[in-house]
């Protein structure tokens, strides 16, 4: 989570809502990091989970990636977990809870919903604090 | 929705699951065009619907594509439509419904859902019978 929690901060430096991700390999190597590159890229898809989980497909050389764990610093949104699904995450695990935007555990629930044909393993709130203090600066600091 | 359909058959033809997408301006025009091509770019991200709207903020200079329209040959998945709320899009076009893996009408239902922050206009089962022919005859010939 460090490491998602730093590229989150990274993120935050370029003007980008903080939200950092790491896709690790089965043993604890990161083979994929990324920031939100929302802005920069000009892509409403370029959240950090999507990005990190595309380079660690094209690290992986296949799209399912059933042994790798992703980490973020938030709940991911209904797209990222839908994406999450598609590449077959064995884990995901996550700081903030987003009651506003979040797909997993708010909103529609992705992975409980009817026809979700796969459900990670799901830990949230880990290094909760953390996580969203960066998200409560940023915002504060944009007002 | 014609053009849709002919991304479709050329995905097809590349041995990917057969949806294709348009994106259009205020003015009708295409200003994006995809097919699926998740075992091309071995990337579970690249449905056909990501790939245009990435390509159509690509052109537009901007994520938000507030007044464009999406026209895609089956009811996007979870993934696609939460990036289809991320991307602000106007409206929504499409073909098939898909009760399995659908989030728009089935499974999580993801403009419906609380925390659905921006809901496009829905048209549903537009040339429903050639866009579901295809995928069937897809998944037929694949068997």
């Amino acid at each position: 989570m460090d490491h998602a929690l730093q590229q989150a901060r990274l993120a935050a430096a370029r003007g980008e809502v903080p939200v950092g991700a790491v896709v690790l390999d089965p043993h604890g190597v990161i083979i994929a990091a990324a920031g939100n590159q929302v802005e920069a890229d000009r892509d409403a898809s370029a959240h950090a989970e999507i990005l990190a989980l595309r380079m660690a497909a094209a690290q992986r050389g296949t799209h399912r990636l059933v042994d790798c764990d992703l980490v973020v610093t938030l709940e991911p949104c209904p797209m990222c977990a839908g994406a999450i699904s598609h590449f077959r995450l064995r884990r995901l695990i996550f700081g903030a809870y987003d009651p506003k935007g979040g797909g997993v555990e708010h909103g529609p629930r992705v992975f409980a919903a009817p026809g979700c044909l796969h459900r990670p393993e799901v830990i949230g709130g880990v290094a909760e604090t953390e996580a969203s203090d960066l998200l409560r600066q940023f915002f504060r600091d944009r007002r």
